[in-house]
C-alpha cells in the first residue's frame, strides 16, 4: 500500500497493526488477509499468539478454505464505505455478508446484539468467521462486543469511518453496548487483529462530526505531547482542509500516543489510562445534562477541557497562557470553548452528575488537570468550592 | 480453615486460588475478604495484577469501605447454601444482595442476563461490586458472563455446589449463555478471583447428579493421570459414600489436572485443551439427539468415553483391557456405559451431529483417543467407516 502510516499496538500476545492510508479501501482484502493468516487464522486477538513458524500459514490456508466475514455497519455507511470493503473482499474470493444496523446511538443495545448473534447463527458462523466493523464508534463498539462474545471470541477487524473512532476507539480494545439506564455499562476489553483507517472516509464526514473528532486530537497534544500540540497549532489550516497527508499524521500520532498509554495499562487498572479522560469529567456531565445529541461528544470534551484547564489555573497548577493556547487552537478548528447560550446548566446539576461518573470512587471529585503543555496528573478530592467557582465564573 | 486442600491456578496476572474444604461455608467471609483485598479490591481477575506491596491493602480498605456483593444463585440452592454464604457475609459487615434465577438450563439465556444487569443497575453497583455465583454450572456460567461484561469486568467468586461444577467449570474461565438455537454460543474467557468448593454442598446432591459429576473425574484419570485412575479404582466405595476426605482429594486432583492444561492453553488456541473433550464428541451428540435432559451431561460423557475407547481399539491404539478398566470403574460408580434401551439413535444421526460440533473444523471428524492409561491424543480425519462400525457394534 502507498502512503501508509502504519503503526503497531503492542499488547503481549494480542498485538495488532493500525494501518493508516488514503483511498485504499478498494484494496483492503490483501491487508485483511495478511492480518488473518498471520494470526493463525484462528480466533483471536484476545487469545492467539503469533504462529511459531511460516508453516502454520500454509497449513491454515489449506484447512480453512476461503475466509468468511460478516461486515457490521450502519445505514449511513452501508451503501458507500461498507459496500467498497465488501466488494474488495468478494472480488478476492471471500465469502462476505453484511449486517446493517440503524444509524445512531440506539444501535448500542442488547437487542441489537441479539440481532447480530442471530445473523451469525443463520450464517453458520464458526470460530474463524471474521467480524469487520465499518463505521463510527457505535458500530465499532457493538460489533466488537459481538466479536468478543460469540463463541467466546471471533477475529475482529475495525474500519473506523469517523475521525473520533479513528483516533479514539481504534486503540484500546474497549467494546460494549449501553444499558437502557446507563451508557457503556455492558462490555469487554477485546483487541482487534487489525485496524484500517482510510482518510477517504473522513472526506465525506459532515463538518460538525469531523470537527468533533478533532477535539480528541487536541486532547492528546495537551495531555501527552507538547510538540504535537505545536504541530496542530501550525497546521490548523491544513487540518481544516482535511489534507490527507496531515490527516494521516495527526491520526497516526494520536493513535501512537493513546497506544503508549494503553500498552502500559491495558485493563485500566494502573490509573494511567485515566489521563485520557482529560476534559471528559466535565464533558460527560455536559453531554448528559444537555440531553445526548445536543452536544456531540467531541464538542462536550472541547468545552470540558477549557473548564478543566481553568480549574488547573485556579489550583495554581498552570498559568492562564496554557488555557489561552487551548482556546485559540480549538477556535481555529471551529470547536466550541464554552457552553452555547441555548444550554443553561446549573453548577449543582453539573457537580451532582460528575459525582455519578463511572470512574468516580465513592462520589469523590477526581479530575485530570494539566500541569504544563503535554503533561497532566490525576487530582482526587478537589474541593467542590473550586469546581463551583470555575463553573460559575 | 481446617481440612483445606487449596491449590492455585497460575495464569500470568490472573492467578487465583481454589479452596477445597468441608463444612466451612458459614465462615466464607474471611476467605472472600482475603481474595478481594489481595486483589487490590479492583476489578478483576481478568485484568488486575497482584498489589506490589502490603500498603495497597490498607489503602484500598480505606477507600472502599465495606465490600458489596451480589450473590447469583438458583431457586434450588437459594434457601440453603446461598443463604449460608449470605449470612456469613452480612455477619461480617458486608452489604450483600441475592438474585435468584429459576433452576435449570433455561436460565443460561440473554433474557436472564438482562435481568441480572438490571438488578446491578438498581443496586448502584460499581466496579468493585463482587459477583458471587453459588450453584451449579448454569449459575456459574451465567453469573460469570455477567461479571465478565458488566462495566467491562467485576470481581467474580465461584462457589460451585455440584460435583460437575466443582471439577469442571471452576477451572478454565469459560463463562457464557446459550443462544436459543445453540448451546454456549455467547460467552467470554474470564477468570474468578477465587473458587470455594465445600464438600458439604455435595452431600445434599441428588444421587444421579452426583454420579454424573464423577464421569468427569474418571475422565481426568484416563486422559492425564494413570495413578489417579488407580486411586479411583481403589477408592470407589468411599467415593460412593461421599467420604469428605476422599471427595476433597478427587476434587483437588481433578482441578489440578485441568489447571495444568488450562495454564498452558488458556484461550483454547494451542490445541492442548482439546484433550479435556475426551468422550465429549460422542457425548455431545448423544445428549443433543436424546433431547437435553434425557441424559445428564456426565452420563453422556461416560457413555461417550466408552465409544471413544472402542474407536481407539479399532484404530489399533490400545487393546481391549483399557476399555474394560473404564467400563468396570464407571459401573462401580453406577454410571451408564452404553446408551439405555429407551434411547435409540441411528449411526447416521450421530455422525451428522458430530460433524456440527463447535470444535469440528470444516465438518471433519476429530476425536480425542487414548493411547495408554493417562495419555490421549487428538486424531483428525478418522474414517467415517470406523466411527460407524463402533456405533453399530
Amino acid at each position: 500500500m502507498h502512503d501508509d502510516d502504519s503503526m503497531g499496538v503492542d499488547l503481549a500476545g494480542r498485538s495488532y497493526e493500525i494501518s493508516i492510508v488514503s483511498h485504499q479501501l478498494a484494496h483492503c482484502a490483501k491487508v485483511f488477509e495478511h492480518w488473518w493468516f498471520t494470526r493463525d487464522g484462528m480466533s483471536s486477538s484476545f487469545c492467539s499468539k503469533r504462529p511459531p513458524s511460516g508453516s502454520v500459514w500454509v497449513e491454515v490456508k489449506r484447512n480453512v478454505g476461503r475466509p468468511f466475514a460478516l461486515i457490521v455497519t450502519d445505514s449511513n455507511v452501508a451503501p458507500t464505505h461498507a459496500a467498497e470493503v465488501q466488494q474488495s473482499l468478494v472480488s478476492d474470493g471471500w465469502r462476505c455478508e453484511m449486517e446493517i444496523l440503524p444509524a445512531g446511538e440506539t444501535s448500542k443495545s442488547l437487542e441489537m446484539l441479539t440481532r447480530v448473534y442471530d445473523r451469525l447463527i443463520d450464517l453458520n458462523a464458526d470460530r474463524r468467521t471474521i467480524i469487520i466493523a465499518v463505521g463510527g464508534g457505535v458500530v465499532g463498539d457493538a460489533a466488537g462486543f459481538v466479536a468478543a462474545t460469540f463463541m467466546r471470541g471471533l477475529p475482529f477487524i475495525q474500519v473506523p469511518t469517523t475521525l473520533l473512532a479513528a483516533v479514539d476507539s481504534s486503540v484500546g480494545g474497549k467494546t460494549g453496548v449501553n444499558h437502557p439506564r446507563a451508557k457503556n455499562m455492558i462490555g469487554a476489553f477485546y483487541q482487534p487483529i487489525g485496524v484500517l483507517i482510510d482518510t477517504a472516509t473522513l472526506e465525506t464526514l459532515p463538518d460538525r462530526e469531523y470537527r468533533a473528532g478533532l477535539a480528541e486530537v487536541v486532547k492528546y497534544g495537551v495531555i501527552l505531547d507538547a510538540e504535537f500540540l505545536s504541530y496542530l497549532e501550525h497546521n490548523a489550516d491544513q487540518i481544516n482542509g482535511r489534507d490527507p497527508r496531515v490527516l494521516r499524521h495527526i491520526i497516526a500520532r494520536s493513535c501512537r500516543l493513546k497506544a503508549d498509554v494503553v500498552e502500559k495499562d491495558e485493563f485500566e487498572t494502573a490509573g494511567l489510562r485515566a489521563a485520557l479522560n482529560y476534559g471528559h469529567t466535565f464533558g460527560h456531565a455536559f453531554e448528559a445534562l444537555a440531553g445526548y445529541g445536543e452536544l456531540l461528544h467531541g464538542e462536550a470534551v472541547a468545552i470540558g477541557m477549557i473548564y478543566a484547564s481553568r480549574l488547573a489555573e485556579r489550583r495554581g497548577l498552570i498559568d492562564a497562557a496554557l488555557t489561552r493556547r487551548q482556546i485559540d487552537l480549538l477556535q481555529k478548528l471551529k470547536l466550541p470553548t464554552a457552553l452555547p447560550d441555548s444550554i443553561q446548566l446549573s453548577a449543582d446539576d453539573i457537580i451532582g452528575r460528575m459525582r455519578l461518573d463511572k470512574k468516580s470512587v465513592s462520589g469523590s471529585l477526581r479530575f485530570i488537570l494539566p500541569i504544563e503543555a503535554g503533561t497532566v496528573k490525576t487530582f482526587a478530592d478537589i474541593p467542590e468550592s473550586d469546581v463551583r467557582a470555575v463553573l460559575e465564573s
